[in-house]
């Protein structure tokens, strides 16, 4: 047992952090390479960072939306009618910014949930800013605390020893803190319990690379990267003997949406009998989303995939498909991992009752 | 059906080309973006160029280490015997540039076996170099024939409107022209039989997105670029018929050592319930190898991973696993194609019986 920083998630960048007037937004386009946080002061700048993946990362998107929000109606002059109204406008604008997490639209129905609770009271615009403001705050706050618990929840499935096999970001850089898949990771590390992970670089935009190799090595993980298409290989060498990933959104029988390349890597995990993990917030699961056929998948620009670093890779002209996110069915869904607790099949029943408890 | 070029493959640059004292090989590190003939004067040259991925694919490898050893013995002045030696020890050399293409060993083995046989002849060092450019130029001709042979074989496995998804190039690049797992589309195209490609990108090194994309959208192939990790989801949607890959080498029991990223694909595919094809000329089985778990797994350098881009993508120091080759075992091999006719499990004695035709 090494020894080991006191609290190695403290070490991970914060994405989104509210500036008194602004909110600060670390650009994740730019890393590993430079550490840049950009000032957004509108809902247009808050859009277009969602839009273009400078923040990315189910709660992290639903946090920063949230912040867009509040600096929609900042210095508002109305009554409350009017700032809860612009507020409501400016959260219906962010929900286009992206169509698959669901975080995000749950973000922003807090919000608008809190700007109608005080419409009509009689406040001033100023009342409702301030409200809309903690209730950001609020769920940024609730974001870190659900992400210990799921970790806490994660590293029970863990041993010392084990080899476990992530693909994209959900990590402190997706999330406020300890991130979802990532969180027993920092977890472990805290308590000399070693894991040895492996990142895949998950292509187009490797958020695999750029942030889970960048931000776990930071802290002092011991991660190993891989292309995409190595992973059933180390599957195939023993060295895996968990897979973890998060979501963007479950559906209510378990079906789970999350970045392109999770599929394969749930079909490969179940053809090594290699246990299968989804971690995530309850706010990521959508019970008013029957399966996983209901998800829209957004699709991008075949730039990321012909010329994503730089430099063209791909000739002029070939066609691309490029679908950002692929739904894995249930039935590869070893458990989901939540803070309230780990749920296996079968999920339509399991998911209902967590929400009851 | 559209009118379609008379001969597609004719379309494709000729990664090979002898030029009367040098060789001239096409960089093909610097496709798509730049078209680039190097002149290759010495066995050094080759030996870089085998080494660096200026050339790569394992016919193409086997015909530039034949032309290597020929350049070696140029302008050699001893007799017969000393000439032989050269050769022999320039064949040896050349060997030592890449550890899992059987072609390899195969065209230098036959190099070897050309200038052994005139060894002690008493004729001139120079006639000893005709002979060597002869055998190396029969290695590119009978590689070209062979190459339609296989494609005529594996179009047999094609129906017109199907999807099928390739790995890596197994294109003409690799090979003196039509390439092996690449030979069906161009034959299809010829024939206005429409079959729709898609090319996994092929990480680190890219070859599917800068070389086999490129060359099957020049010569007017319906290509579809994709990342490797969107092979699973292309799958589950329905669109793939079949897969076919290449090989650098194929044991005797039938596994077969391909590009990295080969095995997830055949695991993908027989969860789907789609044939695995492999396309390889005689050359490329090697029965002297047991199993796959004989056959030496090069291991590249981390850079290819991590700044395989032009610029970097991951953290500095981060651990990363970087082997250029996997295994697939011969249970997840559908049939195997060659020149001479396809074999199906049991391969130990369908292959054995293919080489006593």
């Amino acid at each position: 047992m090494n020894e080991q920083p006191a609290s190695a998630a403290s070490q991970v960048l914060q994405s989104v952090r509210w500036a008194g007037n602004a909110l600060d937004l670390l650009d994740q386009r730019l890393l590993p390479e430079r550490i840049v946080y950009l000032k957004l002061r509108t809902p247009q700048d808050v859009w277009e960072a969602i839009r273009e993946l400078k923040v990315r990362g189910a709660p992290a998107i639903g946090i920063a939306a949230a912040y867009g929000v509040v600096l929609g109606i900042q210095g508002f002059e109305g009554d409350s009618e009017a700032a809860a109204a612009e507020a409501v406008r400016h959260a219906e604008y962010l929900a286009t910014s992206r169509p698959t997490a669901v975080n995000l639209f749950w973000a922003l129905d807090r919000m608008k949930a809190t700007a109608r609770r005080l419409a009509g009271s009689g406040v001033a615009g100023a009342a409702i800013y301030d409200s809309l403001l903690e209730e950001a705050q609020r769920i940024q706050a609730e974001d870190e605390e659900t992400n210990r618990l799921i970790g806490e929840n994660a590293l029970t499935l863990f041993q010392d020893g084990m080899g476990v096999l992530t693909h994209c970001n959900a990590g402190g850089l997706a999330t406020s803190k300890y991130g979802t898949a990532l969180a027993p990771f920092y977890l472990a590390l805290e308590r000399g319990i070693h894991l040895k992970v492996y990142a895949d670089e998950t292509r187009p935009v490797l958020q695999g690379a750029r942030l889970t190799a960048f931000e776990l090595h930071q802290a002092g993980v011991d991660v190993t990267l891989i292309t995409d298409n190595m992973a059933g290989h180390v599957m195939s060498k023993g060295w895996v003997q968990a897979v973890i990933v998060g979501t963007d959104r479950v559906a209510a029988n378990g079906d789970v949406a999350n970045k392109i390349g999770t599929y394969s890597v749930a079909v490969l995990a179940k053809a090594h009998n290699i246990p299968f993990y989804v971690a995530c917030p309850m706010s990521t699961i959508d019970l008013s989303t029957p399966t996983g056929a209901d998800i829209p998948i957004e699709e991008r620009h075949p730039d990321e995939v012909t010329q994503g670093f730089g430099r063209r890779t791909a000739p002029e002209g070939v066609a691309v498909y490029n679908p950002a996110f692929d739904v894995t069915p249930h039935e590869l869904v070893t458990a989901i991992i939540t803070e309230k607790g780990i749920v296996r099949a079968p999920y339509d029943t399991g998911l209902r009752q967590l929400f009851e408890q």
